[in-house]
């Protein structure tokens, strides 16, 4: 028998939110090759809600607490439980004036963790799979399209965003996640009808803005809409492309094909 | 902006299976009062299911690795970590010849950590919400079945355990978690139909055989059985009942009502 700290361990930094940090580790269980518990791979998360701070409303300017430095330091704790690849359960983190704090932070303590980006990782994913590809649709919350962070990443695989307007991404999508009264982060357990409504609402405006595929570039938005596609149009769920690459960057024998 | 180790931590020994310890995660979230991320507890889950042994085999004798000593040195972890309450999720490490030996090493070493007994807390929550019941149905695996966990701990709350006969038990439950080719732990999205109907069928079986409430008393079955009764008759979802055991013990008015 092994012991607690031999195999390569997965890092996750969980609570942002909570149930998108949980949702992305059954994915990695899911993505295994697996037939018992053993089989499976070493996943340590790491959920403190109460200590990161929101990042669309930090992006948006409405407070000035940066979620990098509390991401930062969960990553060390990760690091020193033996991890090896960490993911950030959460798109917003990935905007610059956020992600770049934190990988400048980790290079600076000399930090040897693999620090996956959800963000390439789906650009990359969505080339591979499907190659003629040039439009891709992006629901995400404000906060993230207004830092352009899909933008710029798809920019260099040859992809080209196709946002909603703000305004309708704000009452469709944004609102969906975080509206105390019917968004995910408020009510998962079902999800809210209303969110369901919005978001199946802003797939079709999306693929009628020309999308060929269609990200879902909120952790909390795989939650409402579990298909893998809408009418054909192909949907990208983005929490379990960051499980497979962290499978991929510890144990690539152990993806499923 | 508080610190990452500020608030009281629940700690989740997962991996035992892996899916059972994410799901224990979720329900902790539903069953906290939140309306944004900031009210969500802190959680750190650790799961490294490569390094605990099979619990129902060690307890059937088929291999001679106490599954307690990787689980006491997660625990451990855990507390090095700030958590105040832990739970483990899985039913079958709750057997006396494996918890036993969990607890003596926590005190051996003057561990300061709540560890809560889901098979305690479960009897606990049947006696409390149904106040006259008195025959209780039990599902679960051989191993926890053969220890008489269940048996022990509901006598001491007036409560007699209904158990299927030892083959059917086998062929309907044990066989529906473990097989290779239908369980659960093999494959769990989704989980195989064959699963599914012989829990349906150990139900129907073990409500015949008298039970007034049924509890799924292994980590894997509510992702099989999600419902809340079959046919009016209560099914007790335990993991359920650990997650709302972890929040009354570190910050009980969060508790959903």
């Amino acid at each position: 028998v092994p012991g607690v700290a031999t195999a390569p361990l997965i890092g996750i930094v969980g609570g942002l939110g909570p149930l998108a940090g949980f949702d992305l580790a059954r994915k990695i269980c899911e993505e295994t090759i697996a037939t018992r518990d053993q089989d499976h791979l070493p996943v340590a998360l790491l959920s403190y809600p109460h200590a990161v701070p929101d990042r669309s409303s930090y992006l948006l300017g409405e407070h000035d607490h940066n979620p990098a430095l509390p991401i930062r330091d969960v990553i060390g704790q990760l690091e020193a439980l033996g991890c090896r690849a960490v993911g950030v359960a959460c798109h917003t983190a990935h905007a610059p004036a956020i992600w770049d704090v934190i990988t400048a932070g980790l290079a600076q303590r000399g930090s040897g963790v693999t620090l996956l980006n959800m963000v390439v990782e789906t650009a990359r994913h969505v080339r591979a799979t499907w190659p003629t590809v040039s439009r891709v649709g992006v629901l995400t919350t404000l906060g993230t399209q207004r830092a352009g962070v899909y933008m710029a990443a798809f920019a260099e695989y040859g992809l080209t965003v196709v946002e909603l307007p703000e305004a309708v991404q704000a009452e469709l999508v944004h609102a969906s996640v975080y509206d105390p009264e019917f968004g995910i982060k408020a009510h998962a357990n079902p999800v809210s009808e209303g969110a369901v409504r919005n978001l199946r609402l802003a797939v079709k405006q999306v693929r009628a803005a020309g999308a060929q595929v269609i990200v879902l570039a909120c952790t909390e938005l795989p939650l409402a809409l579990p298909d893998t596609d809408v009418g054909g149009t192909p949907l990208v769920d983005a929490t379990r492309v960051l499980a497979r690459a962290l499978i991929r960057a510890v144990a690539p024998e152990r993806l499923r094909g």
